[in-house]
């Protein structure tokens, strides 16, 4: 789907774009002025992005959270992506959607949980560690 | 309080740091695992990243992504981050959230909404484009 964008097959309300990424409106937005950034080679999620197209890809999404304030005249930013769960198209999409206070945006942040206990808390982070001590990606 | 943090004079789940970035647990989080990544230079918001830090904190930040699945045994992962509205911390910093189907998440993507008319997206992306015009930051 995004593909077909990026190949000018499907319409779409085009933002952005550079040798590396394409950024268009979402059509059924969280609130007016929503993008969806994309890169334009085919990956389908953040651990799939090659090296050489992170900071093009988070260079334009910068650029696009400050538009919103600058241009749209929002309050603030959210810029999010998901991997696999809550991913309704297999190709890596940044979300940029601009902010308001009381926009009624509950938010995906509440309500939060608190761990069992220390010893959980520990054990995760060590999990954690321990993962990411194997090659550096 | 981010910045004590990486000064080392208050407590954290320290998860993985390097020159340029620290890792650590959420003392609330979404889902047992759920990190926040920050940069060691104290900037507020994305807009605010200088360009040399782009790339040094979104490769972690994939990094961190890739292991909710491989470390954590996730389904997937959530990255985001809150540029002034929801930022509960003005200190720039990416939430990296393990997920999994059902995991009773809802979602910050819906409700979704539509544009008013096809004028009103219009606008909207003529907007953001000339605004993008501007110096290319």
């Amino acid at each position: 789907m995004f593909c077909q964008i990026i190949a000018g097959g499907s319409p779409a309300r085009i933002v952005l774009e550079d040798e590396h990424v394409l950024a268009f409106l979402d059509r059924t937005p969280l609130f007016p002025g929503h993008v969806l950034l994309v890169s334009k080679v085919h990956v389908e999620t953040l651990a799939d992005l090659p090296d050489e197209l992170i900071e093009p890809l988070f260079r334009q999404a910068r650029r696009l959270s400050a538009v919103m304030e600058t241009g749209l005249g929002a309050a603030g930013s959210f810029v999010a992506l998901n991997n696999r769960v809550s991913q309704s198209v297999p190709h890596l999409h940044v979300h940029i959607v601009p902010r308001n206070r009381k926009d009624g945006l509950k938010g995906f942040f509440w309500p939060r949980n608190t761990y069992a206990d220390d010893a959980h808390a520990d054990e995760v982070a060590a999990t954690l560690r321990r993962s990411l001590d194997g090659p550096s990606t």
